[in-house]
């Protein structure tokens, strides 16, 4: 099934030219595509990180051939892999666990193969950049309609690599959480939900709750957007995704915190 | 009328997935769309910065719909707006001062609505992420020849939200200036013309001029380009925009004078 | 000869609005281009830099006019140049250096031309953004088919300003050599490949070697990919380019050894 939209996301960052390279090795193969960058600060070989964006990006793209690359095993005997999915995206990347939390955002797995056609790579292929001489090619003739089939051997879903993103638990009034991801404004996402929070009886209506984190104990208010409060002050809001997210309206929750991924999070009433 | 080009500026950074799922969003709505990015890393929030840019950039753009996302106000009650100019272009945005400048750049206000029709938005419309639900929608609906009246109600532009950028003030003579934006290279971009500098009788032929900023005295050369002094010195050139500079030949004046933008700026005769 | 891609190069960074303005100035002139960002964090004003990425990516590209901006000496006597290679790519920039080596790698000159003709730039020109002006405009003239010859005078290549990468050089059984660049993993990649390492007896198969860099006097085992050593352990690999690379296997070499491009490096035998 040919498309026209290829989407890339990776850890290369844009102070390199990897992913221009990328970019022409791709449109050397499908002249017409259409290339989306969804994200290329992905934390370096941070795989937990690029599952996560991937996930959460993924049902806003059209119909695409989405290319993945955190590949800190590059070289290895890892495998390359082309997943397609219940939804009819195909996604393109390493077996680490990268793609699969984003294959189930889209209805879950179809069918898999592992790339080992080597029509279908640059010659020679690299041991240091595969992205150009593996992924980028296959997802470009993927678009142009090159069955999977072709690319090498079919792969059970039991076959792949998973990755688990934690989850938050529950520990007596509390919940043990944790950040999955800061953005540009500081805003930090954490891995729960609103219905998580209600299950240890923190619902929307609770009014402030306690937050502690990186040695700080902050009564945070529950908000819909970030001027529910007054610039300064913190809010735990519902973010774009449908996760919780704890924000200073027009402040930088991360650098005042000095939280990042993976920061450590405890939420529960105040004065408990 | 269809657009072939949407152009886009924000806020947002590249460190971010949000640029990449707006264009997702847009090319899901107008599949065959041309996405130029004018700017990304505006300072965050900052209205006034996202405003000049804007305003510099957008004549040299096709004809386009410009999508503009700085939003501090994300979810409160501020209002979406679409404004047509005299010169045809089209512009989406937050009605928070951030078009007008490039409004008036553009031949001035022509029509604008109000973005009401969740028709053209996704749903549900999240409060913290707007470019995504609301703007970048609306802009490849725009593009795709959806008539704005169609989007809301129409406004007069006496009901939309203006920007003022800061003139430089003559006393005496001095002009009393500030700086509007650095650039990668640490020129610093002051508010004000040769044609303003000649106010103060202090023409391009004047020879050298004193500019007092962040505690320094310097002795600066007038010059039509960087090369006109030593590698080492200050410089007062005409930048691209036509806004005067203040620039080191092959060096970086805002990290050497630690200013940026906002920083002010006196500039007289020399040893007055 | 008419091109549906232009390929970009530049030190502008993305921090500024000049590669969003070259590229809406490409697109009106040629509407159906295809961009494609090769590099735009060329280090500020590092010809030497710009044209290492330029020769080693130009090879990865589709057919192109590949335009590449890197000007510390805008607005003075240096030339703007087209040039014709015997492969049949066109690449434009300035006249200091930055394209010769990515010529070489394209077969070697055809022909050039100054590009003089004010028909084929913006007007006015300004002193110090000439990518937007002269060079963005003639690639997309010269994308939609004008012929080089109608931008200006012919001119032979020893008229052309060179540029030579230096190579490492022997002496006794070390390698002189020197770091070209440093990518977002801390690789630093060397200016000498496995046959020229071989010359100094120091083959692939050589196991350890010692390397001194920075204070530092290292063992450093060689390997065809990171992974040959334990995480943390320096690697000396071939890079995708075919050059050498010092790496630390899921570390980062440059920031651990404090070294960047320029930095000098002498690889010799264990123990010597």
């Amino acid at each position: 099934m040919k498309r026209s939209v290829v989407t890339f996301l990776s850890d290369y960052g844009l102070q390199d030219e990897f992913v221009g390279v990328c970019k022409g090795v791709m449109l050397k193969i499908a002249p017409d595509l259409r290339l989306v960058d969804i994200h290329h600060y992905i934390l370096r070989q941070d795989i937990r990180h690029g599952a996560i964006v991937l996930q959460q990006s993924v049902g806003f793209m059209p119909e695409s051939v989405h290319l993945a690359v955190v590949d800190p095993s590059v070289g290895s005997e890892r495998k390359a892999i082309a997943v397609e999915t219940q939804s009819g995206q195909t996604l393109v990347g390493p077996d680490n666990g990268l793609l699969m939390p984003a294959v189930d955002r889209c209805g879950g797995f179809l069918s898999a193969v592992e790339i080992t056609n080597d029509e279908y790579m640059l010659s020679p292929v690299s041991h240091t950049f595969q992205g150009r001489d593996v992924f980028a090619p296959a997802a470009a003739h993927l678009a142009n309609g090159v069955e999977p089939s072709a690319m090498g051997p079919a792969l059970q879903r039991s076959e792949l690599q998973g990755l688990e993103i934690p989850k938050a638990w529950v520990h007596d009034d509390h919940l043990h959480a944790e950040v999955l991801q800061v953005d540009r404004f500081g805003n930090l996402q954490l891995n729960f939900t609103w219905s998580e929070l209600e299950e240890v009886g923190l619902g929307r209506d609770t009014g402030k709750l306690e937050v502690r984190m990186e040695g700080h104990r902050l009564n945070v208010t529950q908000g819909s957007t970030f001027a529910d409060v007054v610039p300064g002050d913190f809010v735990l809001v519902e973010d774009s995704y449908s996760q919780l997210s704890l924000a200073v309206n027009k402040g930088d929750a991360g650098a005042f915190l000095r939280a990042g991924a993976r920061s450590t999070v405890i939420i529960g009433p105040l004065n408990s």
